[in-house]
């Protein structure tokens, strides 16, 4: 398909970094920014190259944001004893949109795995025991994935973080709500039984 | 939801200029770019900034081209006779790929809208009877929308262009290949009747 320009070309090869986009779509996208809407393109091209200059890790939990401290960190309003460690800045935001959590988060940008050479410090682990050890948390949340990956690395956070007293918890496993059950796969439903609770305590927790 | 930074806030708001993309898939991006692939990122910022600066219309066809002519134009294998008469580049697009088609184009960028304000003037179509006089089109085939507005282009054109002797055509009405009968719509369907051909011949023009 070289029936257009090498500059276009390049536009619609390069969409194609972005999640999702196969070459359809590349072009519906460059189309719609060339022929309707230059404008709103421009500044697309301005904001992705400002945030990806100026966007690092704040200093103390490793949020994304360009400032020294993120806005979490900011909040004055928000409870200092509980620390809830993420993989990503995705699952923090899923549980800030869940609501409920009022505490801080520590962002550890992926989980161990020494077969790709990502040991504790790559997911800033000293930050993190310093962080624990200077702000007096009291329970650390290890809400990494529910993947092995995931358990290995609350485990480890967890050996290594009990030392200084704090408490650790971990997400409850179970069923997911509103689905149906004959939808969940078994490993989930067999935990979901091992974690059963004396009806009407639940949400007790 | 204010828990991220302004400036990745405006990052999030600033990627729904992309067509199809709500503020799920624009978080899904600004996450995949900033953890994932930042110089994917870059390459997409700089050369989207890049298009839009210098991409404009082929001086002949006004297809989008960053040079002077776009590469139809510039290819000498192509059929000089007949020039098809198209909307928008995505539609030229749709059209070279579906092949068969030898020919020249003249992109409109738009259809005849008075109600918009859109005239002869913004479709170019004192170029297009320029062009169709100096280069000695025999056949335009006018590829408008098959909509209202875009039969009200067409007619307008083959009005004003028959005075030059050259012949207009119209892309066949009829039921799309591969679909049934049943899911096409009442106005294709009595149109497709009152197009039919003698059996064997449908495919003889
Ligand atoms: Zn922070
Ligand atoms: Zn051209």
């Amino acid at each position: 398909m070289a029936t257009f320009s090498p500059l276009i070309d390049r536009l619609l090869e390069t969409l194609r970094v972005l999640p999702g986009v196969g070459p359809r779509t590349a072009q519906r996208m460059a189309f719609h920014l060339l022929e309707r809407d230059r404008e709103g393109g421009r500044r697309l091209a301005e904001v992705l190259g400002e945030a990806l200059e100026r966007v690092g890790y704040c200093e103390r939990c490793r949020n994304l944001t360009e400032s020294r401290l993120c806005s979490i960190c900011e909040d004055a309003r928000r409870d200092d004893h509980a620390l809830c460690v993420v993989e990503s800045p995705a699952d923090l935001l899923a549980i800030e949109e869940a609501g409920g959590f009022r505490g801080r988060y520590f962002v550890l940008h992926g989980h161990l795995s020494p077969i790709d050479g990502i040991g504790p410090a790559d997911l800033g682990l000293d930050q993190l025991e310093a962080l624990v050890h200077q702000r007096q948390i009291e329970e650390l949340i290890l809400a990494t994935n529910p993947t092995v990956e995931g358990e290995a690395t609350a485990h480890y956070i967890a050996e290594q973080l009990r030392a200084l007293g704090v408490r650790c918890s971990r997400l409850a496993y179970g069923v997911p709500m509103g689905g149906e059950l004959e939808y969940v796969d078994g490993g989930t439903l067999s935990r979901a039984f091992m974690g059963r609770q004396p009806f009407g305590e639940q949400d007790a927790n």
